[in-house]
């Protein structure tokens, strides 16, 4: 057997005796959703399983299954439901999901984990299915079961966004399929890249609300709502490094007495 | 971009040209449950992945995300949700999971779906989850998705399982982390698999009922089944090509005008 | 008031009083489904619940009301839900109703129940049924319960199997509406058996999937799935005497300390 | 094949052939509750199973398996669920199991039901489930279904009522597992009946609110809640004429055509 | 910061403050319902929280927020779904709302609750709401909550309905936007009547059945179900103050130790 | 009748004309959620309910009855659901509410709404509600509806930021109960607000992730995230008086041929 980060890869007496030694779950969020024409539909799958295995590693955890699909994309966001290959679940899905699987590990003994979010509309539905979840082991009768949450784009130094966007960041919300996406992809799945295909229209523009069913001209047509051009693999690999050292220090000091 | 058989690492418009084309969308669906200590928690999700990336390939087909949390398992089919490490869902769970992945991409324009289950207690829920999905998408207005689903191992030979099981075959059920199972893993992923530590043991023997919660003694200790000595890679890779062959037979059989 | 096996004919004092005194509860499940043109819609109702009859008699415990509808039925199992007069629950109604009624029997005390399962695919559902059942219980405080779950179907002696079907016993799932269920019919509710009218096809042959929806000619047009010629009430004899002879030991074994 | 009045007793070619001739759907809606102690726990279901079994017959409709369990007993109309032996249905639960059964006939082609209500307690919930049933049949895009839906006791001569309570009727509520009820079991089932030990405390009375949950001394501690001395079968004679009569009278009305 | 009697005007510190000195709380069941020509579509809304709000200023209670939304009106007591501007709730949602809700104050250590309902059909769904809530308090291991649930029309004097209806009360079913609705609105709001406009077609009557979908001329065509005429602030006055009356002693009894 | 641009108080007769006319529908989205010392728990009630009713009187539109419970409260944004006092949703159950709401106005004729949220943590279940309301009305054959879904405090112009916070905009998650909230309640409703209890802390921070439950010292102890001080009702009207332009101005762009 191999020694793995990933619970999949681990026999049942392993993942016993790691749970027994305090090992922290981390349980990464993707999904399967359009990112323009220049990046596969399962970066919000790579991204946050690649962070998850480079924090777990450091401080001896666990990675468990990352979830494939996740909530359904919003056009402010994502770009919408209504790009082909975008496959998403309805939100009490995606939440029981997350239940189902928190309570299930807790009944096996687990008691800190660490949900890494890589899909914006996913923030909301995640903290219903972690509420729930805790509900559950309550009425089983676990009350000492800890769960961070996070969006792993919040951890990033302002010294890095400055060197990144010297005109300032335009926000996490049009970051979809744009150069934080591509860069980082291009740290880890370059293969998966085609520069050739990055859309040249500039940075998307939404009013301020939603509206139900987008009407023609409201969505962007290659499904990038910034500008994804400037991407690169270093750039990629400044925010990788944030988002991996800030986020350990994060889980190190709210969950004390990891590996050193 | 890669030309790739997993959706997931398509581009919408390639996802969206290879649907217009008349792409089968292949779904595996796993689960992550204890498998002895012998073999990773992951092996119904790397079984039944492997053999729809064959099958998909070879009909010009594509793997949509396997779903890497299945429903319960049963003491007597998956050794029981009391093993550690086994996470699993809710039936609801899973099977509006099968049905909104379906209902999506049927929107999207698929109208063609083979499920390939991995996981034994998977099998009703799928069902469940497609007859929703179905429904749902005649509410929308589209009657016309048809969709396969099967369980791999049913894919198999006599005169394979003569060869494998001279004395007769035990049947499916008590293959759990057995002899198939081990030898399939042996074929696909055997880095992820201890011989060392295989049980010696024996088939187990269960009385013909469930019986909840499991009494002491009902639940064989080390969660395999059947007998996984006498394992190897040529039996996993006379069960794989069985598999792939009698799995592809069938699908361009129902589903004519694929790739030759 | 009379004297019954029913718990449906007692009075709630005497229902009481026999739960105190340890009485097991046997629950019924059945359906509304089609078994070709010589059997009645309520075959899965009415043999389940003469075997819970019969075995209840013997060790002093109660019948509970057999569930009337049963989940959907299957084309390789049942036909399918094509059939008019069928007439199926959605999956989490079939499991809801299961934890209903055990939740309240067991906030009422009942503490022993055997689910004797009488359609095929009531299996996978009753199995959910019941595990949300002890949740919902374990929430209440009640740990103690516990409860046996069998398809009657699978408590028989191999030498009655070898007697009835010479050439070998072609499995569980074709004998819907076939010899097996045409002879209990027999044994049970003569009155409700019309020999003249069994189809004369033989054995159903199907392919080891489903197909979502059955395209034409995939169903048997009779509904029937094997051949129920040959059925014979000394048969039904045979295989009754089996269900509740083994149903009953079975009982007694994990229920100790029954009436003799 | 006998010639029933029950569907359950028809095989599946008799029961299409029935519906294409225009047969009406008659659906029992019972309960599992207690009666008080010289009445069983199935009054609920025996009682509108034999008025639906009599009105179908001079109608030509069919009566569909009656539901067994009904929605929670109150403590003002039924005693409520304290009382051991009453088995109820979560809300939801009973309401889907009605969508589903009415759902299904209506995909198999049956347009006119009726659903005959046995226990007070059930109205609510059969109104949302026929509600929600029509819904998911327009989903389908079948809008000509027509459902009556009626509890069997509002079908009663003021001259019955009159005879019966010279000193006027006490109303519904109250005569659960009382003269009422116990006339109508002496009617039809007596065997079921003790009348020894009918209570002799007289009506019961409640304040004009719930109060969850009941506090000592609010329940009637035999669970029947007005008086049932002076029952006698010639009473139940009397009622079920009027209600067989006045059902019929009402179904005719609303459903022209039936055989005269 | 005012004194006020609706919580929902404290702030969080004063809340906790009352709820440890013992307040209750009432929260109002409402609906947006058609009531006619003459009067709003917020009568159940309005009324039952005049009452709330006079009983608890009596009783030092807290009025929680009115639910705004009920359960769906029905053709026999509040005229059906049909008219334009009623919004109703499906069952489950009004139910999980009642459920929420009281299960978050309990919580917060609310311990006692009074759900005073102002629209007939919210009663059933509403008892299933509190059942839900207190099972999943006692879940949390809460199990020291009490609740009343009452309709305010309940709480009236004989001698007052004889003054109001010296013929006899035709009971409350048909009371939909008739005498005793428009009289209290003409109490409380006067403003919101439109004397002008009450139909002049006396009361509805309809057959002891409810019909799916509601046949041509089944429904009134004004949705008044009684008759307005005659309706005045006097008689308003009268049941207003025998409801605050009659539900404060009620209270009182239930819940000793109230302000005096 | 009073001429009202809230429906509640419309007949239905009214309200069918208005929508006849093409009147707009506003539903805001209100919780009871704490908000510090110093103002009451119905902030997010009032503050939507007042906008909405300026944006639809000045385009002639119509307030439906706003959401009294929204979703739970969250550490980050509104201090979590640990404060007595606030009572919140599943977020299937707010959901549920706005499909509900939304679909039955829907079937009575109403085609254009806008959802105006004001309690952050609303956003997303609103935006799920959205989408099963659209999905079951085209499941009705209804696919005109248009609607439009928006948080109010996006509706403001750089110059009043930049005039209200010189130093920059903290954001507006940590602007819960703090000086934007109060100074709007100055403005429309000075009689809740307590200015005396503003707590003199300064600005919370809270690290970039969730953690379930919070532990000690995560929360401000006071509920307010941000700093109150220096509110006032001149900041309120330039706030509100933004809202309503900008709010207004998008509804006019987005529904043509609305009142002038």
């Amino acid at each position: 057997m191999v020694e793995s980060v990933f619970m999949a890869e681990l026999s049942w007496p392993e993942w016993e005796a790691r749970i027994k030694a305090g090992a922290v779950i981390f349980l990464p969020l993707g999904a399967t959703e359009q990112h323009g024409p220049h990046l596969p539909l399962n970066v919000d799958v790579i991204l946050p399983t690649a962070i998850a295995e480079a924090v777990a590693r450091g401080l001896g955890g666990l990675v468990a299954p990352t979830l494939q699909y996740g909530y359904k994309s919003m056009p402010r966001s994502g770009g919408g439901q209504s790009f082909p290959g975008t496959a998403s679940l309805d939100a009490a899905t995606f939440s029981h999901t997350i239940r189902d699987v928190i309570r299930d590990m807790g009944m096996h003994g687990a008691r800190r984990f660490v949900l890494i979010n890589g899909h914006f509309e996913n923030a909301w539905p995640s903290v219903e299915g972690l509420d729930l979840a805790l509900r559950d082991l309550r009425a089983e009768g676990i009350r000492d079961v800890t769960a961070m949450r996070l969006e792993y784009w919040d951890f990033v130094k302002a010294g890095t966004l400055a060197r990144i966007f010297p005109d300032g960041f335009p926000g996490t919300e049009l970051e979809h399929a744009s150069l934080v996406e591509t860069s980082l992809m291009l740290r880890i799945r370059p293969d998966l890249v085609d520069l050739a295909r990055i859309p040249q229209e500039g940075r998307a523009s939404f009013p301020p609300y939603d509206i139900h069913p987008p009407p023609p001209g409201y969505l962007r047509e290659s499904g990038v709502l910034a500008d994804a051009r400037g991407s690169s693999r270093e750039i990629g690999e400044w925010l990788f490094n944030d988002h991996v050292e800030m986020i350990t220090a994060a889980v190190r000091r709210e969950f004390p007495g990891m590996r050193p």
